[in-house]
């Protein structure tokens, strides 16, 4: 029999189907990627090969030698302009293109993915998308900043090389405003926060957590909208993820390394995507928005269903997958 | 230059984005599918292995042999229920997933796509759609129903016999509340059915049109969300699919079965999803909601991007797809 389950946050049902479960293992990506070589003559994002790509905006240097470099998008979704256009007549709307896109090379090595990626260099990742996050919105013209990562063909990617992406839109996506709505809502409800609320329920029950440290919990959330999608929460409450401070960098570093890690070895380096949804650092002092990353696991497919309803028909039990990777030795 | 175009029926933002767009023949289907044989003794589907499905809910006959047959879906996302119990405690609240899920046989050839199938014979098919979305409604708990079809494996599907789906829910997906919302509110401040000032403005611009009949348009929308992105309008006005005339249902399976046929012969046989977006027949009669039919081709993927903003990036031109469809000799 399948269960219905109301996901707060995205505001809609999810089907939970057993008939059509599968179990953790069935989800085991069936061919393993090939072995790459660390450096590759013709990858722009290589470290060698920095005159393939537009001049850099950020780098971090160890030892003379960079370890995370942020360049502009050769083929960005939208363009720095100096002013914005807008035009409406009847049922058609446009505005500019204007915004900011660019790419996070994660490492200098063509073959180090965050799962392999020592800590420190994947700190060093998170304290550039921090960095090019705060300066994003100081940019004219720039309403919503959205950081994401896009691993393998399904997710999205044509470029191996380990690489993040920052998008500065001069519009708030509607579905953004959806939630943003739907957050206040509940505040004013019930006068909490909904994700530290369901923060504390998971960690109650315990039964959906991955793993946790000081300052963040990874869990597969109750009303999880696929298999192995996972939710990595904050546990001190904020609006945006521009408010992260050293130590939580440091903890963020360490706990998604080690998630990423955990479906790495569990599903065979599996194809995935994660973004940071957040508000921007004017907002950082609301209390009923709470920032978080969301991994989307690409192991199954949207189809017409998911099309026509915008709801999710999840074929795997959230408890399983959790305990499924919460019991993998790293 | 990127442009941002409003999509007033999805409600948000799309970019159409040239600096990285493709002319329509780079989304030709790399890999031709292989010729099919008209009968699998392994497939479910196909004419004379009826024994291997569920009891049929419904079929067509034509001179003695069925042309279109529904049965249940043996993995049924939703089962059909005396009784649903909610429960709710904090942020976790669900609901017994009871339901109705059915598979549509569009044939009993298993090599006859809708490209390739008579005229006649998609009408039928239509006409199966039809019958089974009104008695959908007339069971207990169904709140909605869904119709829609999975072409190929990048739509999500892993039957090659040609079938569609339908699936009833207990709740209103959370997207169509949202739709609703915005559809009134246009009403509201116009007095007019946005779907059919949009359809009068295509037609009026003339260039995005593929095709038209008596009852029925297809476009390509002004923000289209991805490229090879379709609407089907039904020219008058009804906010149900379900009060389609017998005279209209000839002239939608016209113009889908070509359709599909321009989207075939142009692209190599893509993959596709088709989903029909309807309220309820108790409903036929609102002003403000217009039924169609949405035609998503799958040439590109949704990555972190999407997922995270809910936005789309068109790397394509609506106008030249359009022409390119319209211009295709069949």
């Amino acid at each position: 029999m399948s269960e219905l389950r109301f996901n707060f946050v995205t505001g809609d049902w999810v089907i939970i189907a057993p008939e059509r479960a599968k179990r953790p293992e069935d989800f085991v990506t069936a061919g393993k990627k090939d072995d790459l070589p660390a450096y590759v003559p013709s990858c722009p994002l290589c470290a060698g090969n920095e005159g393939q790509t537009p001049p850099e905006t950020f780098h971090i240097d160890r030892d003379n030698r960079w370890t995370v470099r942020v360049v502009p998008n050769k083929f960005a979704a939208v363009q720095y302009e100096t002013s914005i256009t807008r035009q409406s007549s009847g049922a058609k709307k446009s505005m500019t293109g204007a915004g900011l896109h660019e790419v996070i090379i994660d490492t200098p090595l063509h073959n180090a993915s965050l799962a392999i990626l020592p800590r420190d260099r994947v700190e060093d990742m998170l304290s550039a998308y921090r960095q090019r996050f705060l300066d994003f919105y100081k940019t004219k013209f720039i309403e919503h900043v959205i950081i994401f990562k896009n691993h393998g063909q399904r997710a999205g990617t044509s470029l191996q090389h380990p690489h993040s992406q920052i998008v500065g839109t001069p519009v708030i996506p509607g579905r953004l405003k959806g939630r943003i709505e739907g957050a206040l809502r509940y505040y004013d409800d019930f006068g909490e926060c909904l994700c530290c609320l369901i923060m504390k329920e998971e960690l109650n029950d315990g039964v959906r957590i991955i793993s946790q440290n000081d300052s963040f919990v990874a869990f597969i959330p109750y009303s999880a909208l696929s298999p192995f999608h996972i939710w990595i929460f904050p546990k001190r409450h904020s609006a945006c993820f521009g408010s992260i401070t050293e130590s939580e960098l440091h903890d963020l570093a360490g706990i998604l390394k080690e998630t990423l890690q955990r479906l790495d070895k569990g599903l065979g380096n599996p194809d995935f995507n994660y973004v940071i949804h957040s508000l921007s650092p004017q907002e950082c002092a609301v209390k009923y928005f709470h920032w978080y990353v969301s991994i989307v696991t690409r192991v199954t497919r949207t189809a017409g269903f998911e099309i026509g309803t915008g709801m999710y028909i999840n074929p795997s039990v959230p408890d399983n997958n959790a305990r499924f990777l919460r019991d993998i030795k790293l």
